[in-house]
């Protein structure tokens, strides 16, 4: 089956479009579970066991585990092991490299790591993608328009007319062959979310960025998914991971999870069944309808603090 | 004493602007160093102690590490750790992640993986370089035009009548506050690469691409340093590793360092020091002169099959 298949049929099983960051920083996770490798892998199983059933993926940022030194990489693989066959692990490593050497990194992220997705850079183009591309039942999300402020510096350079990112998102579009890339869209810029929603209109998209008060949680889901329509994954990682210091860390994570679904979910029972009309209160209704279309701008500067 | 001046200190005592690429490939290794790390790490230790007087920097690409598993970042830093201290470890790893996820890779790279300088992928903007312009003792290598075909697809589109990777080459001489920035500029774009130089008028270059047969090193040379009087890094890698698959593997590679350096030192003294001119010779001085400055342009398209 391909990933965007196993994908969206986990999506539909634990009714979740969350995908949990699993990026574990010893600075922010309780105490008692950073004194070894062995803590930390204790912590990330605690967290798995509380979340497999409500989230859709997970996601290890390979930086955390590279920083940790000669055991990191095999926490982290001892990790992915964890995680229930059935759950894609998105592995967000950013690559991108010459053919032949992106050919390494492909094989040591699909097959050594066992991750179903990656992360790719863009950068050096075709030929530095296409040795991941190859592996056809593996998925790549390509990054084109990412959450943090230095998105501006060249992502959204205008190149005849259109975005550097919007290019990129046509080209991805182009070499989907197989049906196995999808894109890297941040939360932090919700109207840019629903444009490449547009030019990308089968691709999934991964949207992180919402912050620890799921500032923009609603305008990334709606715009990220064509109001339902189209796949999608919003990624949390800390307002989840760290939701407490103390023994109680898997069950608030659970309960973030929980929080963050239900706010989704009811967006989508809202979008996909609008309730009949009473006459006296349609006006009531459409207001709401417009106050919550517009948040998304008013919420665009605020919730760039809260990237993840 | 800063990367820069440690680099050129190199470059002045072992009379060489060639960087050798440490790429492990059990492909193209000798058959009896491709049985275990160990093995992996012999042959290495052989290449490095037959090269250390006669190279600028030593350039091991991580993706090739990586695909060889648990045991792979354990070679690496081995490896490293036998490069003698007074010659630069680039670490090639073209990393770049939100500012957070890149700092755990800046901690992973300079102070895990001892390296003096990184690689890094512009895409993500300045935030996500911060972190390792920070390390104001090491230096990075910042993509700006790269080797391969696939430059074409983004780094060469052209902005408000710029290419991006003019762009990036303006941004980072803006972002060099410290002076730990370089470019990376591939050898078969030897017109480019003389905008560039002009660009980024001070940055060390980081030139790859130059072939197995040396196509395009004097134009990689020239263009890079302007007539040796900036600093540039030219990198080979398979020419020199692979020179042989017998037991003269690491004569061989020092054969192939020496004749590189013996072009480009040519190159220099052709440069630095032309010969007197003899009257009745002059013109035909002249006509070697516009043959040489012409070559370049004539090597494009055959050094791009030689990319490395």
């Amino acid at each position: 089956m391909y990933a965007l298949d196993r994908l969206q049929k986990i999506q539909a099983r634990n009714k979740s479009m969350i995908c949990l960051g699993l990026d574990l920083d010893p600075k922010r996770m309780p105490p008692d579970f950073t004194t070894s490798a062995k803590a930390m892998f204790d912590f990330a199983v605690r967290i798995v066991e509380a979340t497999a059933d409500i989230v859709c993926a997970y996601k290890p940022n390979i930086a955390f585990y590279e920083s940790l030194g000669g055991e990191g990489l095999s926490l982290l693989r001892m990790i992915i092991e964890r995680i229930p066959d059935d759950i894609p692990v998105i592995l967000d490593a950013k690559r991108g490299d010459i053919g032949n050497t992106s050919a390494h990194y492909a094989h040591a992220l699909f097959d050594g790591l066992k991750a179903d997705w990656v992360t790719l850079n863009p950068y050096m183009g075709y030929d530095s993608l296409r040795p991941f591309l190859e592996y056809k039942e593996k998925g790549v999300f390509i990054l084109c328009l990412t959450s943090n402020p230095g998105s501006k510096d060249f992502q959204m350079l205008m190149v005849d007319g259109k975005p550097l990112y919007r290019i990129v998102a046509e080209k991805v579009v182009y070499w989907n062959k197989v049906h196995n890339c999808g894109l890297v869209v941040g939360a932090t810029v919700p109207e840019q979310l629903k444009e490449i929603r547009e030019v990308a209109a089968t691709l999934p998209l991964l949207i992180p960025g919402v912050g620890a008060q799921g500032g923009s949680l609603e305008a990334a889901v709606l715009n990220g998914t064509d109001n339902f329509r189209k796949p999608a994954l919003i990624n949390v990682s800390r307002s989840v991971l760290y939701a407490s210091k103390g023994d109680d860390f898997a069950q608030r994570a659970r309960e973030e999870m929980m929080k963050l679904n239900d706010i989704v979910n009811g967006l989508r029972n809202r979008t996909l069944e609008p309730p009949p009309p009473l006459p006296n209160m349609k006006r009531n209704d459409n207001t709401k309808e417009e106050n919550r279309e517009q948040k998304p701008e008013g919420n665009y500067s605020n919730s760039n603090n809260n990237n993840e």
